[in-house]
This record gives C-alpha cells, structure tokens and sequence, in this order.
C-alpha cells in the first residue's frame, strides 16, 4: 500500500536515486518500506502544475472548496487502521495518540471548510462611490482577500498529522485558494503518503485541478531549498526548530522576490510561580505538571520547559514535590533517536551548567530512545548569566528557576526571548500586586495563562499560536485555528469596477450572502444599485 | 523657528559633527538652515526612551491616544504659513500642493483618532469556557491585537507631510500603542522638524510619556541603519525606491531577531488598453492620462509608468493624441536636482533601447530640476525581451507597448512584477472577452482599477496600497486606510484569564461597548458571567 514514490500532482512517481527509510523507534528498527527521494525534475513539474492549477483553483467557489476539504478528512478516517499503524510505526507514539490527532486533523480540515463554505471569511470591506463629493468624486472601492499563489508546506516532526500532510498549514491553505506542495518529513514518509493519497484521492473526486497538491519525500535539506527558492512558490509554512525555521526564513528573504515564511518553532513557555499559589495548591499544581511536562514525552512546542519562582520554603516543597512525581514517571519513547540523543545530549549540558541541580535522579537503566523526564533547578543569578539554560530541550524536562525577588524575576521575564505561550501560577487577588510581572509576561508571549497549564492548544478562532520571535517568525499570524488562514492571503481592491465582472463576494446583491462591511457597517444586506 | 536639531523625545538636541542643508529646487539655491545629523549616543537615547515610554503607551486607553492625535492635527494646522513655506522651499511643490497634502495628513489623523476612540479595532474574540464538554473540558480563550513596540518609520521624499514626520505610517503606529522614531528625509529636514515640534507639543499637553516620538536628521544612510538594526526596535515603515526599501528589509531580515519592515516601494502601474474604448473616448482618456502621469511631477507612486494595448489604428490615434496633449505641458518643477538627474538619465537611458521611440519630441531648453513629460512607444516583443524597460522612471514618464495580439497581451502582464495597481480602460461588454487579461493582472496588483487612473488613494477601510513584491516588502498589508494599523501590531490570547485582569476590551461587562465576536456571534453586548 505503500509505494515510496512522491505524488507529483496526481502521478505517483520516483524517478531520483537517492533513497531512505523510516524507523521504528519503540522497537528500535528501522522499517521496511523505501523511500525515493524527490528529483529535481520532479520537483520543477511539481511546481509548475502547481502554478498552472492555480489558475484555476484561486477562483473556485468557497463550495467546492469545502468539498474539497471534507473529502480529504473522508478520505483520511477511510485509510482507517493501515495509517495508524504507520503513525504508531513512524513515531513510537501510542494508538490512542494516534486516534487523538487524526481527530484533530478531521476537525480542522472540516473548520476550513466550514470557513469558506460561509465565505464572510474574505473579509468584503465595500464603500460606495460618492459622485457629489467636493472637493472630488468619491470612487466606488470593495475590497477582499485573495489567495498568494502556491504554498510549500513542510511537514512536522512532533505531529505526524495535525502539522503535516493534511495538517493546519495546509489546510489552511487549500482554503485560501493557494495550491500547495508538501515536503513531507522524512520520519514519517509513509504516514505522509497515505494521507497524501487521501488528498489526490478527494482532488480527483470533487474535481480540483491536477497540481492543486504535490507532496515530495526528501531525506536532506534539497528539496525544501529548491522549493523555497523557486521563484513560483509564494509563501512557506513550516513547524519545527528554530534552526530550521530560520535557515528557511533567511533562503525565502534573501530571494529576488522575498515571500513569507511562517515558522512556528521552538519555545520554553515560561511559568511563573507567584507565593501564594504554592501555599495551598501545591499538590493540585506538581500535579498538573508533572502530566504537562511528560504529555507526548515533552514532545510539545507548548511544553512547560521553564519554570520561574521566588525562594521561599513553599518554592522548595513544590519543586521537590513536583521531582518526586516526575521521577516516578515511566520514560516513554520518543520521535527518533535523533531526537532522543539530542534530548539526552541538551538534559546532560544543561546538568552541567554552573549552579544547576538535577532534582530528579537518573536511574542508569535508560532504554533505548525513551526519554527519561527530568526536573534542574538553578538560581536566579545564574539564569541571568548564561543563555545556555535559555534554550529549549525538546522532550520532558523542566528547569526551574529560583529568583531572590520580584525584581529579578521580572528582569528575567523581561530578558527572555519570544514565547508560544506563558502562565502565571497565582492567586487572583495577589497577582494584582504584580503587575509588571503580568506586563512583561505579555510583552513576550502570543498566548497567556491563567492557572492552567500551556499544553493543549485549543483549535478555535480566540487561539493565538505564534509569538514573538523565535516563537515564530512573525508574530502578527497564528498557526492554529481558522484565523491561520491569513497567512496565505492578501487583499485586493476593486475600484469603479462593473458589478457584473466584480467577484461574487463584492457583488451589489451579495450572491453569497457573506457578512460584508458596506459604507463602515457590518451585514448581510444587498446594495441598492 | 527652525533650529536644526533632532528631537531625542522631547529635547532638542544636536551632539553629532555631520551637518546637512536641505536645497530649494525651483530656485536651485541651498535652504539657509543647517541640519545636524544625530549622533550614535543621540540614536541610543531616543531607542531607549522610546522603549521605556512603550511600558507605558502599550496600556493607555483609546480614548487618550485619540486626544494624542488630534492634538497632533491641531498643532500642525497651527503651524500654519510657516510650515507651508518651508515645504515649498524644500520640496519645489507648489502651495496648492502643500495646503492639500496638510489636509490630508490631518484626515489621517483624525481617522486614527476616530478608529482608535471607537476601539474595535482591537478585534475582540471571545470565546467562553465549556466546562461540560467531553472528552476534555473547553477553557476561555480571549484574544486581542496588541503593539509590537518601538516602530521606525522613514520619511518619504514625495510625500513631506502625508508619508513623512506625522505622516500614514507614524498616525498608525501611534493608534496602535507604538512609540515612533521617524528618521527624517533629508529633503525635507525642515519640514519634518516643525512638524516633529508639533507632535512633542501634542504629547505633551496630552501627558504622553517622553519617548513616544523622537524626529532624527540625517543626510546619509548610518542613522537609518542602526535604527533598523537597534534590539529594541519591532517594526519598520518605509516609502520609497526599492533600492532603499530593499535594503532596510535585507537589514531587518538578517538580525538575530528579525523585525517586520512594510515597505511601500516602487510600481509603474500598467494600464491596459483593451481595443473598443479607444475608438470613440480616445479624446476622453488621452486627456485623463495627459493629467494623470503629469500630476504633481509624475512624482506619485501610482503613476501610470506603463500603458499596453493591441496593434490597431486605434491605439495609434490614442497614442498621437496623448503625445501632443503631454508635450504641451509644461516642465514643472520635481522634488530635488538628484531626482531631476534620475528621471532625465532614466528617461534617456530607456529612450535609447532597441525599438523605442520617443513620440513627445523635447525641445532643447529645458530648466534645471524642471522635468519635461514624455511618452515612449515600444513593441511587445521588444518589451518582453528587455527588462530594462519594466522598472520604473521616477517623473511625468510614461512607456506605451504595442501589442501584436491578446496573447502577448497576457504574456506581458504575466511576466509583469508585483504591482500598486493595474488599471483596464475598457467596455464593460468587451472585457467580458478579456477574462484571462483581467484574472493575470489581478494576480499581480493590489488595487485594479476600471476606467480610471491609478493616481489618487482614497484614504479608506476599502483601500489597498500595496501589492506584491516590488510594490511593497509584504502584499499581505496596507499602507493607506485605517487598516495599516495592523502592520503594528500582534494578537494575544489571554487563557482562563480572571475577569478583573482582564484588558477592558476582553472584560465580561465590555465597559469600552465595542464590537466584539463572542462565540461566533459579532456584537456590542456583554458577557453574563
């Protein structure tokens, strides 16, 4: 069922030399299928269809878009047993896990295509012309959004689903009208295949365009170089380390045509332990956390990687409290043993860092790739001296800063590079005697919370996920929720154009019956012509 | 009055060794004022000013950033003669020019004032908690567009007031909670400091912390490059050439944290002739086209740089036609000699290409820094072979390419680059033929105009100034309207947040009675907690 070949368009093809497998992380093996790198010309012939369907596929009604979309997720829940078992197979994640994110994958796909089925979503801004205007005529303008052209979107290494093939970005982008091409990653190529059949299976039934998706397997950096650098493509989505992002970021703005990257990438999610909340709650809390930190094998870019308090007997208790439950934690696998050894290489300097203590002790019979949870601890001052323990440790590990004062945890806040997400462990009336904290907390962070934990990013509209960098390359997007879809747009506006050649979201009698503001008010009204 | 000094927040200050006059070019003598450029040690205190003003400005209230900017306005009307004054000495402008630019830098303002006082701007998205819902409960997510930070903004040459000191770009960081630091353009020095004096004035009779704008001369490129390259600095807007504007994005992009930069850059606005309306309204358009790419010097970044249409009788006729309106006109003076040397060594270099003629014949006795309007005519094959001849000659130019048929039409304007706006002069019967003209120019331009002229931007919500690349640095975002406010700022989701600590904009009673999306719904009402 698995070929190894690339999709190019519809066509499964694999006509490169260089080839690669997936592993098995749990049973430490790699698996049996092969994979065929995308060649060159595959890649050129990928981004031309897909520069040839958008021509096409960028005025497609909302409709059939939404078709489109729901089919996919049909197509995907069909695919049934045989793409969780490559999932599990390709990832040493669990079943359940597996389940759970094909979930979230056919609940986001089905959200876009909710979206554009209802269409307000283009954003109809209209203002009607006034040819009494002194001391000139007030022209007609209307504007909407309009897809950028075709996307490339790399796949996720932590989300074999929901950030990948299928995932978010492109999702969102099919949505917006842009066609899109896929470098799928090459931890989980089968898992990628599969759902790629499903989209070329749901294009070729509803109808898209051939080139409408592409999705290319690649083991090295080539292929997304090509992709990123290739004047056609308009815009990049990808979910992964800072060091890849970046490295993406700087090839799309140094090109002749700079484009968009959104990069979600690395971030420690700061926590910080007001007094007061340790007093009574500190069992509830080294609860809660002990789950947050270990959830997925830490493998989460919302995972709590840092927690910041004040030195007091309560700050001692949580943090011992919090060691004892995270050490009686089972290691459980992770991605790779790329993954697992960059976990244990980043747990290990960190441990040797100046003033640091590991506060959960190792047992030495580690397995193979399953990731032993980890709880440091360092002061404040030392904190503030070294960017080394600022960085992120991708897996279930936590360090936890002890600050002397208010003032030097706020000049930590203050000094921390951009995050996904921070939360602020209080009560509600004593956190009002810390309102720079709050302040500084807000200034570096997409996503704020109150007494919860930051794992778990909800898919809705009210979601910011994305932050300052590095959290994400530009923080004015999200990568999750609908909202996601702007990323992949830009307006136009009309200007005196003839009602009958206007885009149906711009016409007087409002065919779609969208949500429009005409003239500085918001509805669903037709205009008088 | 002038004193040529830089404003570091609110001081007058002049420490730096480089000095610079600004020049007057319809007399073609040096203005009497010397500048001084700011230093290094000048360039650190506003940053930092700026940074600690922003702890402040982020959190002050609608309602009192609209006090800010009209009293912005007002000041500047107070100006009154002396600022008209030293804008014609230093732009060669006439007063008409200047009193109408005044306006529309006021309406800027006060259409911030207004957007900022209303406050829905902020787009509340509220989404409540379901604590019932299965398999995990929901939790409250609340998000809103908050600033970046500290903004540069870099004056423009052809807009001294309205893209300049207190110009689109400033109005629009400022409503957004950003404080500004504007590097003056160094033609119109004099000019940005009364109006800088204007706004240190405004923030201070409305209590506006020192900080929240400084004004910076500079005659070369360092100031603006530590700027853009200055830790503490979120965001940059430019209008300019794409050389500059390239550079600053290049800077930006490459910076341990890179920073968004909207530039507004360069465009030569193709105008297509599609054959019918030439036949009978040949008289009504040449003269629309003689005013519009002569007016304020073809010194506009909507000048229509380019017009296209088919082989025929017709086009011929048009073409005649709109020479000998053009060449009637007079020379009429441009902003600065370097701009007059660019325009006349661009307009010679294009003039001597490979199937170009010249069809407005220049008579020899030209003024200096006064630019003669000219039409060029070139063949489609010709253009389509020479990329000189698609990048844009700054002044009253404009390149007529003839077409040998519709196919080359739109293979023309395929290979055009991004675009502010792309107009079709047209029936609106006959464009029905044209669709594949109309959807390619779409494709490339942010505005698409239907018998008009690009020249003239409404300042509006509907408005789109920009487009894709070289037209501006990201097409995903406006420069004119009230909507380039969100270039300046990012969404936060504030999760399980206590209502009490809650911004006003998200809090359950909605004290500020905004508009707001509360589970799906867009509405003025408040939440029943």
């Amino acid at each position: 069922m698995i070929t190894g070949k690339n999709f190019i368009g519809n066509v499964l093809s694999a006509t490169g030399l260089k080839t690669f497998k997936t592993f098995n992380p749990k049973e430490n093996i790699e698996n049996e299928y092969v994979f065929v790198e995308a060649s060159k010309s595959e890649i050129e012939v990928a981004v031309s269809l897909a520069n040839e369907a958008f021509k096409e596929y960028r005025e497609i009604s909302g409709n059939k878009k939404s078709a489109f979309l729901n089919e996919i997720a049909n197509q995907i829940l069909k695919l049934d047993d045989a793409l969780i078992e490559i999932y599990c197979k390709e990832s040493g994640l669990t079943k359940e896990r597996a389940i759970s994110e094909r979930g979230r994958t056919i609940f986001q796909l089905k959200s876009f295509a909710n979206l554009v089925k209802e269409g307000s979503w283009v954003k109809a801004i209209i203002e009607t012309a006034d040819v009494e205007r002194k001391p000139i005529p007030k022209v007609d303008l209307r504007k909407m959004l309009i897809p950028l052209g075709p996307i490339v979107v790399f796949g996720a290494s932590n989300f074999p689903l929901a950030y990948s093939t299928a995932g978010g970005d492109t999702a969102a982008a099919l949505a917006a009208g842009c066609p899109v091409i896929v470098k799928s990653h090459p931890m989980h190529a089968g898992t990628g295949e599969l759902v790629a059949k499903a989209i070329i299976k749901a294009a070729e039934i509803t109808g898209m365009p051939n080139g409408v998706f592409s999705n290319l397997n690649s083991s090295g950096i080539e292929v997304g170089t090509i992709l990123v650098k290739h004047p056609q493509i308009k815009a990049v989505g990808f979910t992964g380390s800072v060091q890849g992002g970046r490295a993406l970021f700087n090839l799309a703005s140094q090109r002749p045509e700079p484009i968009p990257v959104f990069a979600e990438m690395g971030s420690v999610n700061p926590v910080i332990l007001l007094p007061k909340a340790l007093q009574n709650s500190y069992e509830e809390w080294s609860d809660m956390y002990a789950d947050s930190v270990t959830l997925g094998s830490g493998q989460f870019c919302t995972n709590p990687g840092l927690m910041i308090g004040i030195k007091s007997p309560e700050l001692n208790n949580f943090i011992e409290v919090l060691a004892k439950k995270i050490a009686k934690r089972e290691p459980t696998c992770m991605l790779h043993p790329t993954i697992y050894k960059s976990f244990e290489t980043k747990k290990e300097a960190a441990s040797v860092q100046k003033g640091v203590d590991v506060v959960t002790k190792d047992s030495n019979n580690n397995v193979q790739n399953f990731g032993r949870p980890s709880v440091l601890t360092v002061d404040g001052e030392q904190f503030l001296k070294n960017p080394n323990l600022h960085h992120e440790v991708f897996g279930p590990f936590t360090l936890i800063v002890q600050c002397e004062n208010e003032n030097q945890l706020e000049e930590i806040i203050s000094k921390l590079e951009g995050q996904l997400t921070g939360t602020i462990i209080s009560n509600s009336d004593e956190v009002l005697k810390f309102k720079k904290i709050v302040d500084a907390l807000k200034n570096r962070v997409g996503r704020i919370i109150f007494n919860g934990v930051p794992t778990g990013v909800e898919v809705c509209e009210a979601m910011q996920h994305g932050g300052p960098y590095p959290a994400s390359t530009d923080s004015r997007f999200t990568a999750v929720g609908t909202l996601s879809i702007i990323r992949w747009v830009r307006p136009i506006s009309f200007q005196n154009w003839p009602n009958n050649l206007l885009p149906d979201a711009l016409k007087n009698e409002n065919p779609l019956n969208i949500s429009r503001s005409i003239n500085g008010e918001i509805s669903n009204k037709k205009i008088n012509s």
